[in-house]
């Protein structure tokens, strides 16, 4: 039936439904708006539909998949029954989150109902809350991403709705990060951020001090000037007591007021209603109180929870104790504002998270440690292949970034990233990557084709497309690299830097012989080294190809090869591998088994000014040293697990009631820690060579681990391989490694936050709140993005991570880091899934095996942060490395071999880096530049930066640019001149406040951007 | 705000709303009808909404008290959503039964929903199917009630929508009588029956040869002229597999066709869709098959279904094996008519009925007997109340008789008089009954302070309502005769008979002395006697008194006082009750106990031709004599119980899974026979007196029984008063009573359809297939409304009851029934409780005790049916009792005494009955007149009989009158014209069917209507 016939034939009769709403024998006025004196409940009609958790998007989306779920769910029955119920009467509101779900749905929508929804959008009725793409977590998630799912999020918003979200609304993430409060709440001008979960004991206490509602200044460094207004919610996001849901399921007693009918009961439902106000404006400040009314996955038929409220607000009214009204968070924070109430301040963040005694969630810090190293490669070839689809042009019909961008943004939902969600979902997530990937390496393929191209401006269109990637480099499969080179044929590496710095870093490719040799771009030949490569690898790159790929290798290759590579920044570089008459420099190997006669002299490993020193006697890392820095520190290394309690003992919490708490997905509830020894005889190879020197080490049959020190490099590189972990004993374990010194550390280190702001922590010890501690080392642990370090009177020791992993430093001189969990039980948090995860070759599965990396340095104190910003912006951009094959044309002399994005005489500033170089639809681009360093975090680089847009953009010219706020929705301008300013307590406190430092306006002439510590700028350019 | 507000509002947005169901990525096309030469698969929307059942109606209604419920229901979302999805697509159709919650969404809606719905209704969108206000038992109920119940939704559902239901619609009652085939089916113009639950081995037997669908011949009497097309479901109403539902929260499998989302499915569901419809093709003849797309309180969000039907609609027909089609049983009626195919005859009903193994149906037919006895207590005094109300005139704002017509039509539903409510319902089925009879009751005190007014013309506006009335003159409790009639008072009773037949009748009132005196309206003193009020009765009044109306009774009457009246037809007599000087007539009294020194005597009791002789050893009845009739049998009566299985033991069933199988409130499972022994001391009392004898046995504490044989009557009443039945040994128990003979009836009997027809049954067998016997008691109960007889070859032996029972003969020669039923286990049937009914005191709580009667008469072969039919009218009909004092004044002279609504000279034949009279809202009459007897039931009676209805109305003149179909809501002839013609197999035997023999036209000026056999006639006359 066509629109047009259905609209003519439903005109007459459809005008008049939707005053349904309204029975006849009673008509409900819910046109309360807020009354001053009175106590003001502000109910807020929403949905919490997780952009992924028992069942994936799609599922959820659909309603597909029911049969997993206590509650089923269909987001797309939520989001069509809304628009009647919201039609059906002006004064109903409701606000939606997710707009993972909502572009699903929007984009089924006919142009009439786009037009119907829009109405209810500019008129406030349907407001759109948080407004990326999903709620994403806090604890697991990178700043770039969370950066970059929001401005998905609210730039479809602003485009289709021409509106900018005001409130952030994380109300169900498991701890909150200061990077939330300040960057994502502050920086993207919302003016409040609200969230369900904080500490019990934390919330207990503000109850108590009428402190859930706070002025949260999340960042050291900007202080007051990205304060946000945030509330926690006296329980969850859910409405006020069990006996106010009004989902079609639901069991609460509804309002019976018939009096025709039985069970009549206005008045107890009144009394219910002003009871809960009153218990709630009780912990409380000012006259206004918010009512989250709504659930996981609620109003699948949305006129079933209105016509309830319908009834409240009507009834609670006429009653007159307290004023009941529809309202969102934005009118709540306007009411809040306007009461000029002082707010206590909260500052750093909101972890870790504990509901209860026994249940800290921070296993989820390292849950599915694979998934979360996929995201952070992902997320970092995105950000590179955005730059490379900026310099070659955005295609229409091409191949874009625009899967994986969603496929980036809904991973970073809370229970997605987190590693939280069920397995098929995990799996799910992680097929949308791929296919994003796919896409995306296209684009690289394309633009570096392009760029290479030696008639660029022809060629880009026409160009043929031969560039190879080798996404599982990880377990040392490269197709492209493997291939046999003694028939004439080179192997061409281009080799792309995604940052705004020169770069010089040792690339590793397999390959099939010994004899080869590498040239660089002038074609010089280069410093290179063989290694050979180990036989555990092998297997694991078989098992693996057949897993992931469902093929077996066709070819193995025998060997490493490592070089050294130079690229200019934003740029490539290309290198030539040929086949040479004489072997490269081939890497020395040295064997020690624990078990041979015992040696009591040492083994000193390292090409460079890094020396490892291991016992000869047992293979055990003791010392480190730098003859350059004259740090001189025993270190040791060791594996440990915890078990996971398998929450078979029953505790009483503070409710009374029992509880079963296991580790899982979520929870670490360790029963036991409990050292790795080695099984049996334990192999300590030593490879050596000119490049690096790399420590292999079996530590068992499921623990494997290389250290590699590089010549050019100060610190260390761990790589360890972990799994299968053996659980055939009934035990689930949690794996950590542990670096211990004799430092005097006084329980304190510093974690990041969400790989930006380095927070103190201190062992056993909470700011807000003096701390009863239950769990010693669950409730110390916390989320690690970038990294983690401690340091005492001399030095500090730094730890930097390739994925979130918790952490934490359990002992004084010792830090720890989770890298693997795998456990039995469910903890009981609604996935009703063990955290077990498996690889499988057809039918045969094995626990989960992750290879993944940590680096490891020592640096005099004070000297410490430049390494972990400038090697940690290293780690997040690997160099992208492209691949084809040469046969009889000579590539250099018929392709551009070297290219930098900006003028060539040009590096960005050491404390500056570029988060966005992004064509946009409308062909303007987008541009996020960032300074790495806190306030006072380095002597040297925590000042104002320049940076000379003129040159960045040497190839271009900028006709405008708009300085934008973070999600790039709206002038930064704009979002300041709205800013809500809020009265906090203890002003006096206040006036000590040092002006915080902000890069000044961009002159037009001269275009050069100012960056003070911390700040992130974002524009969008005309050229 | 204002309806037109919101409408002017709405006007440009909503139009085009509900094209929602249209996707923008997709088009469905759902226009498709039937298909000849294809499988056409009928897919018919709908929800089944029990009147009560877990939850009471209107608890079902609002949604409320959802937290008693596994699957939640609230009937006005059902409704609520239903409006807005059918408007989205005028193909989607939609089938609504039940009247009593749709009424209370009607009254709640503005006119522009009740137009649009009205637009809805007639387009064929929404179809109104059975249209009574509940789906009613077939098995509990009077068919005057389900004639009542019926013809009040049909008649709202007239005036309303000014359309005629067409189709009976039965699926979830257990068990289908003969009357609601040939009565409530043919007679109220039905073209076909569905229903979902009948025998599991007669439904394998049934889709084994197709015969699932049938023709049904119930009534022998009026063979294919009341015939119907009727169609037992596959399985139950459900749709044809678990994963075609799709409630919100349903687990199917959704149709998943959107390409760019995970899980694409088209082709796997509409596999299933084509798999399932094949596979029932398999089982039905022709080529249409119809899906019951619902389930009980389904489309809570009615879109949810209707998007997924419109996927499968869309996508089967593309596919193209099958055709599937939106549709309603009456249009698959129609398609199957139209095929012209022969069809099976089914004659009888479809009793008993058990869906496995050990699980028969037919406790239910006593469960809750108590609330039986009200219904049918309440249901004889709303016939009289309507009559009462028709002769003072129908008060437009004084009280009326709706409300308790609307109780009476609730209490019908089949899970209502079924006893199958959970115990909060069945006490609001109660309650209504209750405020129905309050305001009835004043009704017919009004009417009779209006009949007995000696100013009848100007009395009836003003006069003062004096009569009181005794409705818990079962417990001898009746205020208005307790009192001191000493001081010069005296009672005044009116005895109203509602027959249309004179009658005389022994009326037993509480009285406080033994020295009164009775005059009848001439002022004639008239025989009369006075009998003890025994301890025990007195006790059991005070009890309940105190239960029922919370309060202690003052006065505690001594004595019963009888007396005989006799009353005109339609009539009432006035008796005069005042103090003698001496005592009146007082019943000789004698005592046996059992262990007093051995009788070898017998005692014979019974002041008429009827005695009945008991053994002067132990007190049991020995035999049955008649002096007239020359009847000599001998019979035994006994207690017993069967012990309900606790469901404790696991069976495998027919589908091999395990079954836990208790008896209770729905299922009759015993475990074992057990014979009720007298404890101890048993007394067996004797009162004699001119009147009446009665025998007193206190057969244990718990079980006590009177016999009362009448001097004018030649059949034994027994009153039993039986409970609490003892649970404390933790053991269920069904109390039978036993009437043991030694008639040779060769496992023969005859029970009643629904107080109607009477059927044969004949033990561990059935007509329509082989039984399997499993259950030899349970299998063998049927229900029994109006009596229960056996034969042989000389004799008949009838037991009337005064209310729905459970019946059998498990042994020649005897006849059983199922008094009363306490239950510890629930039957696992959905209402999760245990049939366990207590009375409570405050907080003091007993099994319930119940008083009840049956009759006993045994008359020469081929004699029976007289009595059974007309003192059955006089059970049902029992005399109205108005009290009043008269205090000085004399009654006699100063009122109308005596009253007949006929003429003075007229009666009814002895072999019609009025079933209805009564004013309808426009001024008009409804009259129904049926005739008592069966073709061959008696020798004198089964002929055509003539009623002049001057006569009848012999008050008024009757300007028009017409004869309408069973539920008044079509003209007779209108009715006939229409109805559809079936064939049956086997045409030859076919035309052996004499012709049914039925009343001609009414002859205009003689006014005389003729009834044959059986026959029902419903007429609406304008005076």
């Amino acid at each position: 039936m066509a629109v047009e016939a259905c609209c003519l034939r439903l005109l007459l009769v459809l005008v008049v439904f939707l005053c349904a709403a309204e029975s006849k024998y009673i008509q409900y006025n819910t046109t309360s708006r807020i009354v001053p004196g009175k106590l003001n409940v502000h109910l807020v009609p929403h949905t919490h539909d997780d952009v992924g958790w028992v069942k994936t998007v799609d599922q959820y989306y659909t309603g597909s998949n029911n049969s997993l779920l206590a509650a089923p769910a269909c987001v797309r029955n939520v989001l069509d029954s809304l628009v009647p119920a919201l039609l059906a009467d002006k004064n109903r509101k409701f606000i939606y989150a997710e707009q993972a779900f909502f572009q699903l749905w929007w984009r089924e929508q006919s142009e009439v109902i786009q037009d119907t929804v829009k109405q209810l959008v500019t008129s406030g009725q349907l407001e759109f809350i948080n407004g990326g793409m999903c709620m994403h977590d806090e604890a697991a998630t990178h700043y770039i991403d969370m950066i970059d799912q929001t401005t998905l999020g609210h730039r479809f918003i602003k485009q289709e709705f021409n509106v900018t979200p005001r409130v952030g609304w994380q109300i169900d993430t498991f701890g909150h990060s200061a990077v939330q409060a300040y960057l994502l709440g502050a920086e993207v001008g919302f003016d409040s951020l609200f969230f369900g979960r904080i500490d019990y004991q934390d919330r207990a206490k503000r109850k108590n001090e009428k402190s859930l509602e706070v002025v949260w200044r999340g960042s050291k460094s900007f202080g007051s000037s990205a304060q946000i207004f945030a509330g926690a919610f006296p329980s969850l996001y859910v409405p006020p007591s069990d006996s106010f849901y009004f989902e079609t399921d639901n069991l609460s007693p509804i309002v019976q007021d018939d009096m025709n009918l039985g069970d009549y009961n206005v008045p107890e439902r009144v009394n219910d209603f002003v009871s809960e106000a009153i218990s709630q404006a009780n912990i409380t400040r000012t006259n206004h109180i918010m009512w989250t009314m709504g659930n996981d996955f609620t109003y699948q038929y949305a006129n079933s929870w209105f016509r309830q409220m319908d009834k409240f607000i009507h009834h609670v009214n006429q009653d007159g104790r307290v004023n009941a009204l529809y309202s969102t968070p934005s009118i709540y924070t306007d009411a809040k504002h306007a009461t000029n109430e002082s707010w206590p301040i909260k500052s750093d963040d909101f972890f870790p998270y504990a509901n209860a005694v026994n249940a800290y969630w921070t296993g989820y810090f390292t849950s599915r440690p694979a998934l979360k190293r996929y995201v952070r490669m992902m997320s970092s070839y995105y950000l590179a292949a955005r730059q490379l689809e900026f310099f070659k042009g955005m295609s229409k019909s091409g191949p874009n970034t625009e899967f994986l961008a969603d496929a980036l943004a809904i991973v970073q939902h809370h229970d997605a990233i987190s590693g939280t969600s069920r397995q098929h979902v995990a799996d799910d997530y992680t097929k949308r990557l791929s296919k994003g990937y796919k896409e995306a390496e296209k684009v690289v393929a394309e633009s570096l084709s392009c760029l290479t191209s030696s008639r660029p401006n022809t060629g880009c269109k026409s160009v043929v497309m031969k560039f190879q990637q080798c996404p599982l480099l990880n377990i040392s499969y490269c197709p492209p690299s493997e291939v046999d080179l003694s028939k004439r044929k080179e192997l061409v590496i281009v080799v792309y830097n995604p940052l705004g710095w020169k770069r010089e870093d040792v690339i590793k490719i397999p390959v099939v012989s010994e004899n080869v040799t590498v040239k660089d771009f002038t074609g010089k030949e280069i410093e290179s080294q063989i290694l050979p490569l180990l036989n555990a690898s092998v297997g694991l790159r078989n098992d693996h190809v057949k897993a992931y790929l469902g093929i077996s290798p066709s070819v193995t290759p025998r060997y490493w090869l490592a070089f050294s590579a130079t690229v200019p920044p934003l740029g490539f570089s290309t290198y030539i591998v040929s086949s040479a008459t004489q072997t490269a420099n081939t890497s020395e190997r040295r064997t020690v088994y624990k078990t041979e006669t015992s040696q009591n002299d040492t083994i000193k490993v390292g090409p460079g000014n890094l020396k490892l020193i291991y016992s000869g006697h047992d293979g055990k890392l003791i010392q480190y040293t730098n003859s350059r820095s004259a740090v001189k520190e025993s270190v040791k290394q060791s594996f440990s697990y915890y078990r996971g309690d398998d929450g078979s003992v029953v505790d009483y919490g503070e409710d009374g009631n029992p509880h079963f708490q296991a580790s899982g997905a979520y929870i670490f509830r360790p029963n036991g820690t409990y050292p790795i020894k080695s099984e049996g005889q334990v192999s300590f190879t030593v490879l050596r060579g000119p490049l690096l020197d790399e420590v292999h080490q079996r530590i068992n049959s499921w623990i494997y681990q290389v250290t590699r020190i590089y010549r050019e490099k100060e610190h260390a590189e761990i790589e360890f391989t972990i799994g299968p972990i053996p659980v055939d004993d009934g035990i689930g374990k949690e794996i950590v490694t542990k670096i211990s010194t004799s430092m005097k550390t006084n329980k304190q280190f510093y974690t990041d936050s969400n790989g930006r702001d380095f927070i103190q922590r201190i062992r056993d010890y909470r700011k807000d709140w003096d701390l009863e501690v239950n769990q010693p080392v669950a409730g110390n642990y916390y989320p690690i993005n970038l990294g983690i370090y401690m340091k005492d009177n001399n030095t500090e020791l730094s730890l930097l991570v390739d994925r979130s992993v918790g952490g934490s430093s359990i002992v004084d001189g010792q830090l720890e880091l989770m890298l693997h969990r795998r456990l039995l039980d469910d903890d009981d948090k609604g996935i009703t899934e063990a955290l077990d995860e498996e690889v499988c070759i057809e039918d045969d599965c094995k626990g989960l095996t992750i290879i993944g990396k940590y680096h490891l340095r020592i640096d005099p104190l004070g000297e410490g942060a430049r390494w972990r910003r400038s090697f940690g912006q290293e780690i997040y951009s690997p160099f992208l490395l492209a691949f084809t094959e040469q046969d009889g044309d000579n590539w250099t002399s018929s392709h551009v071999t070297t290219f930098s994005g900006m003028d060539p005489s040009y590096v960005l500033p050491d404390n500056v880096a570029i988060l966005t170089l992004q064509e946009l639809e409308d062909g303007k681009a987008l541009f996020r530049l960032a300074h790495l360093y806190q306030i006072e975090e380095d002597k040297d680089l925590s000042v104002m930066a320049s940076v000379e847009l003129k040159k960045v953009f040497a190839h271009k010219k900028i006709k405008q640019m708009t300085e934008m706020s973070l999600s790039a929705n709206q002038g930064r301008l704009e979002m300041e001149r709205k800013r809500l300013v809020w009265n906090v307590e203890g002003s006096s406190e206040e006036e000590e406040e040092p002006k915080a430092l902000r890069g000044g306006p961009v002159d037009p002439t001269k275009l050069v951007v100012d960056l003070a510590p911390m700040e992130i700028r974002t524009f969008t350019i005309d050229f």
